[in-house]
């Protein structure tokens, strides 16, 4: 790294007040340090957005910023964990102070208000790019996993899912949302990482995944890592108003189960635990020991597969 | 990320088995799990190579995949840390599976003989960009900082410097060494990160960087954080016989001590403790309360500056 390199990182980034008493060394070292406190697992994401991929230059830097920090966070929220710091690789094609100034600042307000230390990184030359590594504490053999779904077991779905994607309908064009654009397009580009709940449902939920690719990829990859099937509830699935009104006009059922974005958590809770459960979540169905991904609607049900819907034989 | 991805990930790098112990969940979920033991703290460190800036489309896959672990490892070698799981980021324009193949490979193996864990990280599609971030273990409080450098330290280099530098002048065409060419050479594609020679001097050491930037801007990076200066001496400055070659023949003694990439450690003792050293390492010089790197070559002092030499006034 050269030393204008240097320069700038120290400028817009170091010199931060840490808020977590684990990061025993931030930037400007070659490493950082961090204390894992006794009965504790750190878990660790690492996601990376790419110009022209993941997101356009007109995108503001204060909300690739926000974006950047929400996408992995939600993964440590799927396990369970409580976020502490995160480490940025940051590839740009030159310095240009002026989107860097902006990004770093909304960069730095963002992760202060998720609570977590930038602790490093690396700024290199190239085609934008950006990786961050998040990290975050859980309680040692807590930490929800995937592969732990059992038969038997309710699932549920945080929240509300498809905003995101009629959002990016909204802004591609395909669908006048009207005066309710807002929301679904603000939901797409300020998912909210389920931080609290992620630590709360860890007392009693056997499985989890956040929605990143949509309900159903992601609820397969629950199924896969865990050995099972699942039927689930079209009518059980909680929609917003505005996505309601968005598949009675079009008759698109299937967007909203389709498309991530999101960041919703999907767990699965056994049915002795589930009078523990203390957030807004939505049980959409149960795991069933017959492999598979069933959805029934009015009805009638059909085979969920990673090719599309089949009428069930 | 889409199926498709996963797939080659699951191929390529899934189900290796884990060295480490700390591991307590590896590639496949949300994120990874490590455990910490008692008494030490994890360092962490990041590096990003990109295509056309760190290297360019001819460089072989695995000698890629050597030097973006090498150059990892390295920083925790500067720390004085153990090398325990990396994650990695991988941006790529298509999915070359050859090209994928003999990477991963690689990755592998060489992962495997410096005894780390692949616990995951992104595949993306984009520009060809590879982000590591690699994790070791250091006893708490114990890890080697640059700003610890105490006056009247003396100063050390291991092995030797300026191989690396010279490897890629002759890659260049701009030197001749003949049948000694290929030693600089291969310190430049395999840099060796010197990892036991960080975890025997975390004992009594006070401070350390890896040599990437330069021996000269390198040291200026303690001298900095430390807030000391420091005199060194040429005739001191450890060359293997090809370097000393090739200064007797072009006089450009220089160039050793500007070049980066012999990831070799430079570090400071206090006098008291030199009789502790367990590692080959050269006597360099010692630490100044004068503020300044000061080099003195056949009776001659010169005062270095991130611009160069200039007489010293």
């Amino acid at each position: 790294m050269s030393f204008s390199e240097f320069t700038i990182i120290d400028r817009f980034f170091a010199g931060q007040e840490t808020l977590n008493s684990q990061v025993k060394l931030g930037v400007g070292d070659d490493c950082a340090l961090l204390a894992v406190p006794e009965g504790y697992e750190l878990a660790m994401t690492m996601d990376t957005m790419v110009e022209g991929v993941h997101f356009f230059l007109d995108v503001a830097p204060e909300d690739l910023a926000y974006k950047l920090l929400a996408v992995n966070l939600s993964d440590l929220a799927s396990m369970g964990a409580d976020p502490i710091a995160v480490s940025m690789a940051l590839t740009m094609p030159k310095i240009e102070a002026g989107w860097l100034e902006k990004f770093a600042t909304a960069f730095i307000k963002w992760a202060k208000d998720f609570g977590v230390d930038l602790i490093g990184g690396d700024t290199t030359k190239g085609p934008l790019t950006l990786t961050l590594q998040a990290m975050g504490l859980v309680p040692a053999g807590h930490a929800l996993k995937r592969s732990t779904a059992k038969v038997g077991d309710y699932i549920y779905v945080t929240h509300n899912i498809g905003d995101a994607g009629l959002g990016l309908k909204i802004l591609n064009g395909e669908y006048d949302a009207g005066i309710e654009a807002e929301q679904p397009i603000s939901r797409l580009m300020h998912p909210v990482p389920r931080i609290n709940e992620g630590i709360k449902i860890r007392q009693y939920a056997n499985s989890c995944i956040d929605i990143s690719d949509g309900l159903l990829a992601d609820l397969m990859h629950i199924l896969e890592a865990s050995g099972v099937g699942a039927n689930i509830n079209w009518e059980q699935i909680p929609f917003s108003d505005v996505v309601n009104k968005y598949i009675a006009q079009t008759g698109d059922w299937q967007m909203p189960l389709s498309v991530g974005d999101d960041y919703e958590l999907c767990f699965t809770v056994s049915p002795q635990r589930i009078s523990s459960l203390d957030i807004q979540g939505s049980c959409i169905g149960e795991i069933d020991s017959s492999l598979g991904l069933r959805i029934n609607k009015a009805g009638v049900t059909e085979e969920v597969s990673r090719y599309g819907f089949e009428h069930f034989s």
